[in-house]
């Protein structure tokens, strides 16, 4: 017997947690149990969910003033397919609706994971694309892309790839449009990154922003691959994990997949209700093939507690999945100043993302781009950022405006 | 110009929320405004996002003791393609997780709205197929699906069918298993639905669950219709909108589609954060192709506030929208005694759907559906339903159990 366990964070001022819990294991299972004769009961227990835990807190702790209880729940594997629309609407369909509950974590069996060979790169593999082991990646992000021409983002582009950056990214609300059409885009982008290489003598992956229909995304990734697309953006929630999954498991996607956290703040951000956001852009996204994973920074203004930032990075590299790792890209508010934080926050197994701080260096986008590796560099020697500053005029001039780490 | 226009309501203690609503309509669509020169600006004027309208609510009202605002916004078309995700993405993509913030309404341009032929059936296809032109219509689920084989399956369905419902659907945990594949559940309850016919003399729609992987669903559809399915079951969430605007709009589906609400409680509930229950269930359903949605009624154990239940109905009919109305579903806690509360509240294009108010029937499911039946036909003919019952043993038998109306 295998089992698949969700753990909720239930809400309740006077409720029996046991009895609710109980009530979940049968109800999302076999539907009812007491009633079935003895005979049936045998039948179907192989079936029947299994509470496994109940801790409650009926003192108030964490949120103030509110009883809850931590419960869990184990749902037979063989209730379900292993895809996570299935274990989804298994384990937080109906549920979902019924009073404050939050889906806080899910354990997947062997047997449930069988089905998924997670990131075809993970954090391994994208470095071996970039020949750059151990240092964190730098990423960089387009200040301005709507209403731009190929001329107006190959400006944009070579900026950041004479810098020095190991990615840039399309940004997410980049749609198929008729100044940049995704395959004329790639082009010019892989021309740009050759040029750039001749230069810096550095590789670059460039995540293009796959969009349009469900089912012409397979072949919107393929065309985009065909023309020199070295990554892929995409948002995954609006269309769903499997999507991902479908793409990331597809022997012909040949590229990084870099999630973009769109609409994620729909479902995690509350105490009573939604999906907690280290199972969220944490665990689903790797399991569902993320190499690379995008989530709110703990420094920028996009509010999310540090421990969630860090739980959502501990899910994604943790060796606890029998699966490659994804890269964590905690992404807002983080200028040249942060990278020693960051390193001390995430490892070095973290790609460092940047919009405004390498577009808002003084001296423009690749000064913005240096100024960062700079601080990697002196970070990762153990050389404060202020002392490597003296000899490093693009690392002294971002530290001059936005300072050193809070 | 041609404008889709998001309303969001924003928490904040202290912002300048108009400030606040014009970063919004710039950093998510041309992401700088002011520093740009005017030759620039005027190039960009028709990708910039417009402020429509900001209301402070300063003095606490509605939610207690907190500021906030109700912002329009509006996203030039011309920004994003004319699918769900690109609308999603940009209206509440980034800005999701930019703190306490809930989208409560699109207001979708006529030129948005050209790509969606909506529900292909709607309430008069679905009443059409039924031969019901006028009455609320009756759905009955499943008791139990999880660890029944065939037999199990259509000792159920007879039961339900031989009660007079017009509708039976699968249980949305039901997914494809060895005891009941698709196929073969189809063809054996479309037996019986014939069978059921010649005592009944009604026709009847059985919505088969649509399971699985993404890009296997249209497939499986196709299969179940050619097996015989009358109606379709989706779980539309876990999926993505846009997935199931596929299969609506896909002229192969000849069947109508009932969308179940899974995992819509991680969306709707919270003051804070998410997607309004009539925009999530009410508006985006009915625009991506539903014939039917169901969604929790204001009448059992689900939590919802009733304005919010009727506002979601009302998006599923209103002729503000130039495509098919859907049927609205209410679902849990329905029992006979409350037929002419559902009636005042939802009208008569509504779905009265029901499980535990049929399968609890102390003469059985068949007796439980005429019951229903039987509140329904007193209620259109303006007879108290205890006078009713009179003369009526299975209306009788209900409301001893369940009651009146509350």
């Amino acid at each position: 017997m295998s089992y698949c366990t969700a753990t909720y964070r239930i809400y309740d001022d006077k409720a029996d947690f046991h009895k609710k819990a109980e009530s979940i294991a049968v109800g999302m299972t076999v539907g009812t149990w007491t009633e079935l004769p003895q005979i049936k009961q045998d039948e179907m227990r192989v079936h029947l969910g299994r509470v496994e835990n109940v801790d409650v807190y009926d003192s108030p702790n964490g949120v103030s003033g509110e009883r809850y209880a931590d419960v869990a729940i184990s749902y037979p594997d063989v209730n379900f397919t292993s895809d996570i629309p299935a274990l989804i609407i298994t384990v937080f369909g109906k549920i979902s609706m019924d009073g404050k509950i939050k889906l806080l974590d899910l354990k997947l069996s062997d047997n449930f994971m069988r089905a998924y060979s997670g990131p075809k790169f993970g954090i391994q593999g994208v470095r071996e694309l970039l020949g750059v082991p151990h240092r964190p990646l730098l990423m960089s992000i387009f200040k301005s892309v709507i209403g731009y021409d190929l001329d107006g983002l190959r400006e944009q582009f070579m900026a950041q790839a004479l810098g020095g950056v190991d990615l840039i990214k399309d940004d997410e609300i980049l749609f198929e449009n008729p100044l940049t059409p995704i395959e004329q885009r790639v082009k010019l982008c892989r021309q740009a990154t050759e040029e750039a290489k001749h230069i810096t003598g550095k590789e670059l992956l460039y995540a293009v922003n796959l969009t349009g229909r469900t089912s012409t995304l397979k072949e919107q990734a393929l065309r985009a691959i065909d023309a020199g697309a070295s990554a892929l953006l995409f948002n995954v929630l609006p269309y769903g994990f499997d999507v991902l999954q479908e793409l990331s498991s597809d022997p012909d996607i040949s590229v990084p997949i870099a999630a973009h956290p769109s609409l994620a703040g729909a479902l995690y951000p509350s105490p009573h209700y939604g999906i907690a956001a280290s199972l969220l852009l944490g665990k689903l996204m790797r399991v569902a093939g993320a190499d690379l994973v995008l989530f709110p920074s703990p420094y920028g203004s996009v509010v999310m507690p540090r421990e969630e930032n860090l739980a959502i990075q501990r899910e994604l590299v943790t060796s606890e999945l029998a699966i490659r790792s994804s890269f964590p890209v905690p992404s807002a508010g983080i200028h040249p100043g942060l990278v020693p934080q960051i390193i001390s926050d995430f490892g070095t197994d973290v790609v460092v993302n940047a919009g405004g701080g390498i577009h808002g260096h003084p001296n423009g986008a690749s000064s913005g781009g240096r100024a960062f590796l700079q601080a990697i560099d002196a970070s990762l020697n153990g050389v404060p950022l202020e002392q490597a500053a003296e000899s490093l005029p693009e690392l002294k001039a971002a530290l001059d405006i936005w300072g050193g780490q809070k």
